[in-house]
């Protein structure tokens, strides 16, 4: 999946943008619970821990998901969470959005991250394909068919303008999905991207005076990890 | 104005865009009244109406204005306001951020702007230095002290993590307020620049369906300008 | 349609109230887009320059459109919109109200007006018959019909308590859309004609502290209308 | 006290409308406690089972108390609380109302009317002058100061445009304090009477439907309260 | 009912909790309109005035209904209504909870309470079966499957992760509805009297600066009510 | 500091409640960052998948920290945060509560917290006394002196009724500094403990159905954390 994700985030990114793209070396297979997401979570903190040294700014490529603060806080760079990049850019192409995403289980914390940012004046609603991660790629065509249904209940039921892919597992779908319903289709992880370098082109970094000043040092027992417990995350290329 | 506000559009601006800068043919020399908005925005819309075919994107160029919802309706590409530019790109630096602008009258406006965009929630509040739209270029050093002073105490009382600039007049000050004050400073004519990039180089176009739909045709009486339009309406009895 | 209005407004009017109708002298035959309500804020703007002087308030005849707050900026006597006046008498009657209004894409115009007005919260919906503002008249036995079956709707599916006829052109057919749905049913022009006269009444005028203070002069290029408004603005370059 | 406010009351209505004082049979001397609303509101209820058969409207004089619902349930013509009518009526004169009232322990009752009423969002504030309802009248002038001083922190701390007095028992003082304070100040007794008769001028009663619909035929306890419990309240006049 | 309520808030207190049960001497045979509410909560603040010395804390044994907050004016010990009851014990067991009460009429009652007590952030909606408070014991097995089969639609309609029953009349229903339909489901009255006790064993009681701040004597007319109005309600034990 | 924790607890529970206090056996020596909550929540996910079988209710002794979702998703049993539990019974003791907390630094935390758990309407503010959590009980007179001077300052300028003590570290507390302040001041461990106790009592547990639902089993990479990464973290008794 970060393979996946890479391709699509590359394929978005300006010419001189190089794409890191890094798999946290422990945790779920896919985030589906908040369990999971607590430990993606720190899966996340911790490959920026290793990672992020000299990039100009970091992505998060889980919707809905948790640590997006967290790496705020550790670093100076902008951190584009790809939930917050896909809201952004539809509030700037209809009056409301919506959002499709995988489980009907994950709408709550997508509702939370989006009541957090303050984005969620404008969101219509969040609904549910009901097919799960690792599951979006298996049937392609009845993915796009869900996919498409499900938007197109946001748009008739909840009055969405613009419908946001609630899972970076959907990208690549934006274009078809958009076509077929007729509204603008976001797609979290080129949002993020190009989000990402306006940020950086315009000199911008994360702001050190308040939510996200550095914290002391500060004694920690059993951490950071121990290297031994895996092998590390290989980034998949530069 | 126009001039300077080009200038720092086509210094944000990426390599490959060409900034087309338009004033409206009529309206006031600068807006700070409700009265002056409405007029504005007619200008605008005339604006757009005559200059803005074959292009991809329209930037808008007044703080906490009217007139963004009407080129949208009226337009395909995208349209950015540099309120909601600002206060977007703010959104992605900080938990919250306070506006800075000229005149305390304008504040309410921009309230209302900010209000109906959704983005009210993460506003730490909106403060004025009391310099007019024209007196800003008149004495820089003083209209950077003063929106130094108005920033640290939107940092200070408001709790403000980002200082938005909210006026296109202070365009060029955001790093030296920066870099005084000690938080992040959006310039909006440079956020709106970029992000009308992003969301063309994503391929994503205002939605149709709601909002912005195409309205349908309508006889206007002495519309569109210049016009003859005739005598003054009489009015019907008294 | 002004002489429509005008006469249901000089019905509701007390005994020594002089209606003074005034059409604006250029802009759209109806108001049903937000391009067209911008212009159409102008043309009240024009006429409100010319007429208000020696009125002792002014009604505006639009529903859920733009203008009021620049007529409150230039006028010193009350300024009453239909769309307040109709919401604020529905808050005495019951605890919710609905809005039935022309069509569906006013529906966004409606709700961000009220919005802005903090009545947002006891309205219960707003909802649209879709037939054109210019059609109201055409068939009135089936616009009576539309508008019973969208206010029943209002009540049955929304819970209003109360319904507001949401345009202008709708004028006289509260009693009748009351008598048939059972709830009552808020007319606005002549609920702003009364509202108009009583504030008169308590001798109260717009507040000139904040956002309704009078603004300093300015230099206008081709204002006011109508203009010698010269050659097309030129673009500042390519 | 009854007699004051129905003075300011005759001298607010309209010619050919009669204005019936009616003070509560029993209850407290003033209400400035919770406890005393309750008892306040019971009074109100047996006051208007006695005395609104005939009446057009029923005004009902307490600023920030209870009881309105229950009058709306129990009767068919408009009942009019002056907290809702200096609210209303502020918002078509200011952007932002202040309430000024007696006593800080009377804040929070005020403002959970006004947040029933839904209208908290325009409320910029509520303060408290810390003069008992029974001594406002003990010295004029000091009232008066203390009013306008109060009103002042309102316009001046807290941003409100417009000034609801916050107690039947300030009736009289608008015109003075509006002209030293210098915005326009709400009397709620003269706003309500002049708004039940537009209610009844516009033929339009309270709703049926939902909140206020008849309620069942119930066996009380001891209810009616016994006549002998003390002598009716006398009307003050007619 | 006032048995039944005793026996259900008996079974849910500790081993050392004496329940003291308290009929009003005066009042409507069951709550169901807003007029019988004002009438029961100065029937409650009677019987507190009367009962409550040497209590260690009061339950209120009514949903949606009036009175609490003159209790805590009245009281040092704490009151404990039974909707804020149920709807706190909800919010530690799901995100959201749906309430099921008697009749439509009361369900804005109930939404007015619960957004008072800044509870209806997490209320997913109030549903009615329609069976009147006093029919509630007639028909138990009809009772149960209505308060089932409403929430039911609580939890699919609505989204309710927890029912909280809306009346003391459904006591001792929890376990069946929940048992059905597979939900928490909370009963006001257990859920009261346990947090009664905790607070008690907290050794908290009542603020008294602010709304709850003793208030000053005052003169009454013909109250306390004359103790021949009716035989005091007997506690129905000890 | 668990010790003083669970001697706070112990303190605090019923006579037949037995209290397991376990520390997490990996993460920070005190949470006072984004991120160190997050270690924090792993720790605690990873704590209570070792200790919490055979519990009736786990409490979670981080006050507005993360992880209480994740819990209440994996366990069956209630689960309780003293940030919840100090908010909730401060609601039952005044109309406002105020939180004095520790280092500004953690403000937005607890504000994020409260937000998403639907309690941030009644809460007055966040304040800190800039000591940081383990120099709590450095000083005790230092820490009793700064808590009360903050605690007077959410009463005197936010309005606040009662004060919540916003860190487990400040347990004990809570007698004296309402003793100094004279208003309630509630301690979230022992608040938390009763509270348990209280949905354990009335056969309560997490609802199932919604957001906090098992989740499907999953594919974890590295995870559960191997054992030899540091002795397991020693119950402190039971």
């Amino acid at each position: 999946m970060t393979d996946d994700i890479a391709a699509v985030a590359r394929e978005a990114a300006s010419a001189g943008t190089e794409v890191l793209a890094v798999t946290p070396r422990f945790g779920p297979a896919s985030v589906e619970s908040i369990l999971e997401a607590h430990i993606a979570a720190v899966g996340i903190i911790d490959a920026a821990a290793q990672h992020a040294t000299g990039c100009d700014a970091v992505v998060l490529g889980g919707f809905g998901e948790l640590g997006r603060e967290a790496l705020q806080e550790l670093l100076e760079v902008p951190v584009v969470d790809i939930t917050d990049a896909a809201a952004h850019v539809a509030c700037f192409l209809g009056r409301t959005f919506g959002v499709v995403t995988t489980l009907e289980r994950s709408v709550p914390s997508i509702e939370d991250r989006l009541t957090l940012a303050g984005l969620r004046d404008r969101c219509a609603g969040v609904r549910a394909t009901e097919i799960p991660v690792l599951d979006l790629t298996a049937d392609p065509a009845a993915t796009v068919k869900a996919v498409c249904a499900t938007a197109e209940l946001s748009v008739r039921e909840d009055g969405a303008e613009v419908v946001c892919l609630g899972c970076a597992g959907m990208g690549g779908l934006a274009l078809e999905v958009s076509r077929r319903v007729g509204v603008p289709v976001v797609d979290g992880v080129p949002a993020a991207i190009r989000l990402a370098e306006t940020l950086h082109a315009l000199g911008l970094r994360t702001s050190k005076v308040g939510f996200y000043a550095p914290s002391p040092p500060k004694a920690f027992l059993g951490w950071p990890l121990p290297v031994q417990m895996g092998p590390p995350g290989q980034p998949s290329g530069r």
